[in-house]
């Protein structure tokens, strides 16, 4: 067994990249790619979507890419689903947990889910139920990062007293861990900062991940907030893989070999290779070919004499 | 007179990023996007390099670009000089400011001024007190920014201690300002942090400038951690254009437009007008074809909603 990592680094880029780019990717070469994954030492994927194939067509194999990554030793598989139904469906594939949507704003909510936030809750809610009749016979996890949470490209500023109302409501329907996401690029630091403490403030052990974009270029900026905050995990995406296809101008998942890079050199344990990061994005060529990727230590290179958080060498 | 900003971007395109690159600026070219700077309300410009104009052609007019920058309203006009010839060159110009190069590394000073850093800060030495023996005639600023203050690609690790032996001896000099450069693009919000703190208690109001680089994607993290260490002043580039050309792989200036929207957003003023900073951007497409640009804050726009720090809209 590896020590924990200081900061878990969950990677979406397998769901989320992939649900955002035209191409499909084929089922073999995603599964070359999160075996990739997972042997950089990432011990979080989001591998999949459980929403009808004619909605995404990328995410028609959600259930044979899941039986293949739940066997790598190690890996939480996460996937997510819109509603029950795609959480029973996952669950029967055997994901270790959903992620749900839920949006703070009203009209990427409506546009993006067909659900006002409150009947997303509710949603929520009812996936919470059933894994309380369930308890006995299984345990997944059930997570949300609500959307929009910083501001929203349709409807502009989100009230931040209304995203933690909607935070406090999905701790009290039963969700392991509530995140806020930053679907848009519109947050801030100061705003990350500030948000993530009442988060913590109200939710306690239940506050969860940031998921960051990087838009206007302030991604990891935001990462500094965040840690200043007290979170510990990030979602990030390969390659900057992804962003949100129903929010216009959302592009941008910040990129797991740039968050590594910044974890580590700030002393933060992720138990992550980045050389074999940048390794694993050949396969992204493979399974994409031409698919931008972006990341400025790919092209860099690690620093002369840099050394990982506990002291290794690259 | 508008009011002092809080924070003071000091543009330094036309000098760093313009001597980075292989093609050389028309001189008129020059003038009209230093002007088109000006006016988006940028209060200080780094306009030109006195070095010899065989070493760097691109330079070469340096006179005649600071005679007419000097001309512009309200603006404070920097230049570097690598040593005392070069300061008087510029201080006949007309120049506001010189910026002196004294580098952390011993083979970056070597091979970047053919000197130890005792020799350069020596030759800094001569140039205040030059300006000791002038100041009745003629009043002008001395800064310093230490390069490679965070890491070397050709040495490594740089240490510490010896570049605040180096800050004290350059405040101890007469400078009205030490800075840090991370030349390499090697710093972590972590050592900026640090860093800072010790410059600003070793030197309190002297303790000057940020010069970050975004060659590993750490730019602007980095520039959060910097504003927590009580940093005023940010060095940035339009465009990201430059780097350092006797330092491989330097590329990668932190971009202005990205800069301004960061502290912007986090509600500090900056008195500077992004939408017109993103239309200078042409005026560096006229002089210079084909070169890249970078910066997601041109690419993206501003968000919807969005209010600059002093509360107005764009």
């Amino acid at each position: 067994m590896m020590p924990a990592p200081d900061i878990l680094v969950s990677e979406v880029g397998p769901r989320d990249g992939l649900q955002s780019v035209r191409q499909t990717m084929p089922t073999a070469a995603k599964l070359a790619w999160i075996r990739a994954l997972a042997a950089t030492g990432l011990r979080e994927i989001e591998v999949a979507s459980f929403v009808p194939a004619a909605l995404l067509p990328q995410m028609a194999d959600a259930e044979a890419v899941v039986a293949d990554a739940s066997s790598i030793a190690g890996l939480t598989v996460l996937a997510l689903a819109p509603n029950l139904k795609g959480v029973q469906r996952a669950v029967g594939a055997g994901v270790h947990k959903v992620t749900l949507p839920v949006s703070a704003s009203r009209s990427h909510s409506l546009s993006n889910l067909n659900k006002t936030p409150e009947e997303a809750v509710a949603e929520v809610r009812r996936v919470c139920e059933w894994r309380e009749e369930l308890r006995a016979d299984a345990a997944f996890g059930v997570e949300v990062g609500i959307s929009t949470a910083f501001g929203c490209t349709m409807q502009g500023a989100v009230d931040e007293d209304f995203v933690m109302r909607l935070a406090e409501q999905l701790a009290l329907a039963g969700v392991d861990a509530v995140g806020l996401s930053d679907t848009t690029g519109y947050a801030s630091p100061t705003q990350v900062r500030r948000m993530f403490k009442r988060l913590r403030e109200a939710l306690g052990d239940k506050a969860g991940a940031a998921h960051l974009h990087n838009t206007r270029g302030q991604g990891l900026a935001n990462v500094v907030a965040a840690l200043d905050a007290g979170v510990t995990t990030f979602d990030a995406s390969q390659g900057g893989l992804g962003g949100c296809p129903y929010a216009p101008g959302a592009t941008g998942n910040i990129v797991t070999e740039d968050l590594v890079f910044l974890l580590e050199s700030m002393g933060l344990r992720t138990g992550i290779d980045i050389q074999r990061l940048i390794e694993a994005r050949a396969l992204i060529a493979d399974g994409l070919p031409g698919e931008p990727l972006y990341g400025h230590v790919p092209d860099a290179g690690l620093p002369r004499g840099f050394v990982y958080a506990d002291g290794r060498a690259p």
